[in-house]
């Protein structure tokens, strides 16, 4: 019986990949539920159906874990910019941004990211270092990239920006702050509405084209 | 023997007001190591050397301690806006602003006003009821009192401001934003010296008048 045999290499690597993602989903049902402090790698191991020997192999303790947690909610409401958004030219400098706007806020906003981020914001106290990943996979990364967006569209369309770096602070700011503060201090409800989102998206836009051009 | 017979009034009440002074400092301290839902009244009431009852006599349950731990943290940074940055029409308007951010950018940086808005937002998903407490005495009253203030400089200094509420709260995240969300993301250390604070702060006022005026 071929089929009983040995599996393969790409066998036991799937089956591997396979265990790796429904502990990684196990892991996030249980931080969000638990918080860090009171998540445990048992508990992990229980909702994944595996064994806590499994976890470990895959993780080497629970700060690990939480990281790929991290990475891989940030990572899934982001696979990087569309690039429709990224082909400078298309449309007016505000259109430009306005896209890039909406596209930010909407990841920001999405449920599971927002409890991510409390989660981290709980913890940062005690552990910055879990702070640390979600910030450079965040902020820090959505401000690079609209920089490199200003820095390019501004020689586009021929106006002065002299720090785009700074400046892309102040947008994500302008972009992100007042829904995003409100949602962290207020929880998840009443959601803001798509369009809601996209209007403070719009006004944010507005509000730093006003300032810096 | 006078002094062994029975205390008038006022002494009961001072004892009384101690006593509710020792438990909130003590439930913040309990707070801070174990957050919201890791901390207990018995500990509370252990760490302020009262009894239980005590406890109970003066805040009916954790959640109401809460609030009240909130509410003093929160004023305790913040007896009111001081006198002299009300008197509208000293110094230019860059300047009256630029001393606004400033008072508010310290007061919200201060460690445990960081400390409580990072459980505050740890347990805003489970309590949002905790977050409101935070948001109505924090951001929605420095917004408040932002927009009088651009009310009656705008008025006075004879510009054109539309709305003054919305210019408001543009100008708080163009303020606070950078900072407050770095520190919540990654922690208390390094802490930002007070003259970076200030440059934040003035940042902020002018990327506002580039956009508002």
């Amino acid at each position: 019986m071929v089929s009983a045999g040995a599996p393969d290499n790409s066998q036991v690597l799937n089956r591997a990949a396979r265990k790796r993602a429904a502990i990684l989903e196990a892991a996030q049902h249980v931080f969000f539920a638990k918080g860090f402090v009171g998540a445990s790698m048992d508990e992990v191991a229980a909702t994944a159906a595996v064994s806590k020997q499994t976890v470990y192999k895959h993780f080497r303790n629970k700060g690990e874990l939480f990281s790929e947690v991290v990475t891989s909610v940030v990572r899934a409401r982001d696979a990087g910019i569309p690039a429709e958004l990224l082909s400078s030219g298309k449309g007016s400098f505000e259109e430009q941004l306005r896209s890039f706007a909406r596209f930010f806020l909407k990841g920001v906003m999405q449920p599971d990211v927002l409890r991510l981020r409390r989660l981290v914001i709980g913890e940062a106290g005690r552990f910055p270092e879990l702070g640390e990943v979600f910030y450079d996979l965040g902020p820090k990364r959505a401000v690079e990239q609209l920089a490199v967006v200003l820095r390019q569209s501004s020689a586009h369309y021929g106006f002065d920006l002299p720090d785009p770096d700074i400046a892309a602070e102040y947008l994500l700011c302008l972009i992100l702050s007042i829904p995003l503060d409100q949602s962290m201090l207020l929880g998840d409800e009443p959601a803001l509405t798509d369009a809601e989102l996209d209007r403070y998206a719009d006004e944010g836009v507005r509000v730093f084209l006003r300032a810096y051009t």
